[in-house]
């Protein structure tokens, strides 16, 4: 608390709020619901998003650039995507403001009034394929495999920081193939590279799986989705990969000669992750001293600070060992402050999350050593100096492993197998955690779930085995089990 | 013309049009004024971001984000920034759609008009500096180098593809610092950066300077600008960095307490380059043939072209000679295309500036040779296999070098020195270029010559000699040369 942090146990949500601002993520700004995103929390997102434009780029998709705002009668085009974004979002209806010639300041020119109002960005599915019909004639300018970084506005009425807010960045893939079958292995494709970054670079082991009927993106025949849990036993839902099949081509009247020289309409993918990722990373791995990065993503890997203060022998010192550890591809800095004690600067940098912290005093020196800490654990080594730079290298990678199995680790305490509603309820209410449970298959039943206890089905996961049972609410038969869970 | 691109000659304006089009660089969309930058295009501003974010971030800067959206009041803070701006933005007025009771579609509902309405960012100062009055209490906060990499949208009438568009992509950094001296450092530092950028990777010759009074950024003391000058005689504001006094931080209100524990206003920049870079590269080198692209910023330098078409021999080669380029850190791809001949496939490498084709036949492989085709002279030499890396390295070297020789011969050719009226306005309606004259450094003479001649003083060169002269139109005294053109 002398941090002022809330413990996770009085206040898991007040503690992740404590979290992002005084490990100084984000600041809350003058517009409702939209954050700012302050340079520690937006280097974390600069990492995650470098590392995923890599694997996008690996496997053939390039970045392209849509406008910011859709014409309000695009929305209409596709009906279940209307229903869907209609309701939430920010409506530009003139260009310009002007003084009011009464004298009560700066007001909307009504002269200015557009002829068709424009939509601020939800997601940009309608105004791609409204694009891509002038792209696409004949099999030959197919797949296209292009990606957009962006930000998106959805006026959200309840936000939280990285979470939900009302203006969030994100990427969204947009594809376009000749045939099902490519567009579904497309989807499936992103699933897995989802998959493949969330528990490599965030340590954040994830659930893959289909969404249900009434969880699917609005306008898609599939949603993929791959499913986190936070430390408080809620789930979150960390990246959704759909397959359209041929819905907004019919829309937008896509159409192309396929190779028999036939026309069809083209097949469609969609896929996104967005800043949401940085909320997902600090509920998987933080704890009450402050943020936990896992070292792939820290925008800083190791800190250096010289106890009590800078000297001219300490420095020197540094200097090597930086030299020691970038040579190991190792981000590094030395902290030349002469202000603060080296007990302000160990909280702070905890409060950070900087993942590996090197102490560094004159009788260190003196025995050729450093004493070396790891956020994660916070246990100390100390550690000649020779062969530091392959030491931290390793400390780093076991780091990084530690988040991850911890994380496992918890998800297997928290994944339950019922069978019966008294211990259902009871999971969800107090254990927290996924519950798996068979359930009969209708959105009816679903939503009567979600009524009674407020959990969702989270995902029907890819690797379900096939089982027979009966439904925990209704009894009626099922051939699998399904992941229900409160989530964010 | 049978690439469908008119002369630069015949319609320099249209020839633009047609290179961005047929170049793939950017397609209009059904967005007035807002324009789709298409995988090609977007590829060559990613290489130009990629550059100026290092650049940024070795001078100390980090980024952030800042939303989208400015509340209304904040425009009018600042007095001159309201008058810049509030005439030509996007105003956000309604959070919500709803379906019209009446059956006519999708229509704003009228319930959930927004209390005060929401701007979309013009330029970022109000928010930013509304945010930073709570992060900045002492010089010990300070400075504040923070750079943020967005969108922003200006409801221009008049619009082109990069150079002018509704909406653009851009990087804005706002810093705050402790004394004006520093604000002032740190924007010439910026000047400076962009000069280096605008030389050194698009071969694009700049010249650095100031802005008069009537041409500074809405709100700042002093406007630096690096100046290009295009190919049709007509100059192109590149970049500019702004001091902006202590005006900012009075009309939000942020002071801090100075070393001597004394209040005072925080000190600011501002500074921007945006998407019209693009605008300006393909207009400093590109030609009848198509797009030119120098290699520091070509998204693909070298292009291997199998003649007539891929077979088991060549492909094998072609192998090798990628790992050769690969590991001088050359980005090379092999046309593997079967269906289109290499006339075809040279006309369309030419058109989208791939800096190096490379040619090869069975009978090249013979001679243990390849065909090497540079696309800024079109010349074509028989270069020996063995060495290829060293050899296209180089090259490609040389072909920046040449680039940016061109451009420099080309604006020293249309930089003239004029003394007498006359002479001023056949300069500018016949040569075109720079008209380096004297101006007896009024504003009202300044718009005077604007009305009669369309061209605007570009800058104060930072070089400029002191020299007495007399006014080209007032015959005033003046103390020096400043350059007049018309301009993008």
């Amino acid at each position: 608390m002398s941090k002022g942090i809330t413990s996770r146990t009085d206040n898991y949500s007040q503690w992740y709020l404590d979290i992002v601002k005084r490990a100084d993520l984000a600041d809350n700004s003058a517009v409702r619901g939209c954050m700012v995103i302050k340079p520690h929390g937006y280097a974390i997102w600069e990492n995650m998003k470098s590392a995923l434009d890599q694997m996008f780029k690996e496997t053939g998709h390039v970045n392209a650039y849509f406008p910011l705002f859709i014409p309000k009668s695009f929305l209409s085009r596709e009906a279940e995507h209307v229903e869907g974004f209609a309701k939430e979002c920010a409506v530009v209806t003139h260009h310009r403001l002007k003084n009011d010639p009464n004298g009560s300041g700066l007001i909307v020119d009504p002269d200015a009034k557009l002829e068709e109002e424009l939509v601020v960005r939800p997601t940009s599915e309608t105004i791609i394929w409204n694009t891509y019909k002038d792209w696409i004639q004949s099999y030959r300018d197919l797949p296209l495999l292009i990606n957009q970084w962006a930000n998106v506005v959805r006026w959200e009425m309840r936000t939280r920081p990285f979470l939900r807010t009302a203006e969030f960045l994100w990427q969204e893939g947009h594809t376009a193939h000749a045939s099902r079958q490519e567009a579904i292995e497309e989807a499936e494709r992103i699933h897995e590279i989802y998959a493949r970054f969330a528990e490599d670079f965030m340590a954040m082991p994830v659930i893959k799986g289909r969404k249900t009927a009434n969880e699917r993106f609005a306008g898609a025949e599939e949603t993929y989705t791959i499913e986190a849990l936070m430390q408080d036993g809620k789930a979150l839902q960390a990246g959704t990969s759909h397959f359209l099949g041929q819905n907004f081509a019919k829309a937008f009247d896509v159409r192309f000669l396929n190779e028999s020289n036939q026309e069809d309409y083209v097949w469609a993918t969609s896929w996104g992750v967005s800043t949401r990722l940085v909320g997902g990373m600090i509920m998987t791995h933080s704890d009450d001293d402050g943020l936990i990065v896992p070292p792939k993503l820290a925008p800083l890997q190791v800190i250096i600070v010289p106890i009590p203060k800078p000297a001219p022998e300490l420095n020197e010192v540094a200097e090597k060992v930086m030299r020691a550890l970038r040579d190991k591809g190792i981000s590094v800095k030395y902290d030349m402050d002469m202000k603060n004690r080296p007990g302000f600067k160990f909280a702070e940098y905890e409060l950070k999350g900087i993942p590996v912290r090197i102490g560094m005093g004159m009788r260190d020196l003196e025995n050729n050593q450093l004493e070396v800490a790891r956020r994660d654990t916070k246990s100390k080594s100390m550690v000649p100096i020779e062969g530091i730079g392959d030491y931290v290298r390793q400390l780093l990678d076991e780091i990084q492993a530690n988040l991850f199995q911890q994380a496992v680790q918890y998800r297997a305490e928290h994944m339950t197998e019922v069978n019966d509603w008294k211990t259902f309820t009871e999971v969800l209410e107090e254990k927290g955690g996924f519950a798996s449970a068979h359930w009969d298959g209708t959105t009816e039943t679903e939503l009567e779930i979600k009524e009674k206890t407020k959990a969702t089905i989270r995902c029907i996961p890819l690797d379900a085995k096939e089982e027979s049972g009966t439904c925990i609410l209704t009894g009626k038969p099922s051939q699998g089990r399904v992941l229900f869970a409160k989530a964010y």
